[in-house]
């Protein structure tokens, strides 16, 4: 299908976002479908899934879990909150509805003289050869969820100002350990601001409590302390150009658990291949961000 | 009341626990009624409520949040999980149930030539003449509360064979920012063990997600990873004899808030006064640990 040909279709912006995700006819979701909340993806085989739902429940802010798959079913999503649709089942798959997948697995390179085991990171435009009935896939927030809301405050986005896809980092703030996954640490996704922003930049992110809520360090001393010496130094997505006066602002990022799986991996904690998205090329869901703020503030309720 | 008095009267160990702490009969609460969850405390005014709960949504390994008072009412308490009883009302007073309790607050000190403003920490036996109809008693989940499971698995106790308070540290991990609280770090506990224990201790500890779950550093690197340099020194708590060949392991501390309203206190973010138990010194509740267990399976279930 054409960009054109999408685009005219009678549906709604979600399964539009979707359709061109699933044409790879976009890279970064940054920006596209403003009103819905958009997911990072974890795909791992199900004996290993308790300790990756421990995982985000110790984890909640860079690994809020939104929902999952039935077990090998890649075309439903179950939520973690009842009673809400995070994607509608009429034309949906996991496997394709996302523009770019990454793939890990261990390779033997004892071969070529370096350790015995590595870790083989692959980019792919689908899933299709990879997914088995064996397989869960897991939706975690995304902080792209509430870009929208900062720029109706005129707090500008610098990546796609800059037409890029966010700045992430890999942090020294540990990751909570939870069975076979620990050793990682928090990616952290980076937006810059003027200093006198940072207030009305926190209180406008702070009730996206699942798709990251406020910032987690801010400033460059902040960025020190999280073991962020060099901000031209991204490990997913793009350099950001940094203008006079602006600092950096840090969020806990969906991508963390890509790290984590890394690590365990590297343990030989995990066998088979583990599936992700590519970072800054999220899921686009049917969850509309009024709902689901209102979700987070009943749930806030309930936890108080 | 005497001591004998209290241990003959008809009511449960929870009950007894309360009462030998309210008649200041007792110091730690560990080992206290083993079959009951124990609970940190932390009493704010209601202003500063929202923010401390998204601190503990954000939180939930140190700060797992169990139930709150409404506000003004030192008798009732709230749970988060609805229909769980956490403290039976007849004769509950969270003013004075506790062994002893700390009060917080930034007193003038800039006559003395130091800086303007500190934090005064007192210890008191009740908050009887603190505690006013604007304030509201957080629970939150404590780790003594696992220590029986870890003893029935002959993984003994260091500070309860050593007769001690357990060993406190503040660690480096950052507490991760909500509102008004932000610029602290985890407290953790800590209990020593032998390497090869390790892997049940963390298997044994993993369930009980609402009282700090599983360990979240071990071993001598892991301790220097957290920032804890030198066991021996301890920030709340008794130093513990360390025998040849243990090694540290550590747990997320519900003591975490009270170090979150120091750092609040001496930014003046808050006024007034804070109150919390004295480290170690916890509310046994009225929750018995196997019904805990039961309803932390259901919500993991209910969030994957």
């Amino acid at each position: 299908m054409h960009r054109s040909e999408i685009e005219n279709l009678p549906t709604t912006p979600a399964h539009k976002a979707r359709l061109l995700s699933r044409h790879n006819l976009v890279e970064t979701t940054s920006g596209l479908a403003g009103d819905y909340i958009q997911a990072n993806l974890i795909v791992l085989r199900a004996e290993y899934a308790d300790d990756f739902r421990m995982l985000c429940a110790r984890n909640p802010v860079p690994c809020p879990i939104l929902g999952a798959t039935p077990i090998g079913d890649p075309h439903r999503i179950m939520p973690t909150i009842p009673g809400v649709t995070l994607v509608d089942e009429n034309d949906f798959d996991i496997r394709t509805d996302i523009p770019s997948y990454h793939t890990f697995r261990t390779v033997d390179c004892s071969k070529n003289g370096g350790k015995k085991k590595k870790v083989l990171i692959e980019t792919k435009p689908t899933l299709l050869s990879d997914w088995t009935t064996e397989h869960i896939a897991f939706l975690i927030g995304c902080s792209f969820s509430f870009e929208q809301a900062l720029t109706q405050q005129g707090l500008k986005i610098c990546h796609q100002v800059q037409n890029k896809t966010v700045a992430m980092y890999r942090s020294s703030i540990p990751l909570l350990p939870a069975g076979i996954f620990h050793g990682s640490s928090f990616v952290v996704s980076m937006r810059l601001y003027r200093p006198e922003q940072l207030e009305e930049v926190r209180n406008v992110t702070r009730p996206y409590l699942a798709t990251h809520g406020e910032p987690i360090a801010w400033g460059w001393e902040g960025a020190r302390s999280i073991g962020v010496d060099d901000v031209g130094k991204v490990d997913y997505g793009d350099v950001q150009v940094v203008r006079d006066g602006e600092i950096p602002v840090f969020w806990g990022c969906g991508v963390t658990p890509q790290f984590a799986v890394e690590k365990a991996l590297e343990r030989n904690a995990i066998s088979g291949t583990v599936m992700s998205h590519k970072p800054g090329q999220m899921l686009v869901t049917d969850w509309k961000i009024t709902d689901f703020l209102e979700q987070t503030r009943k749930q806030l309720d309930l936890n108080g």
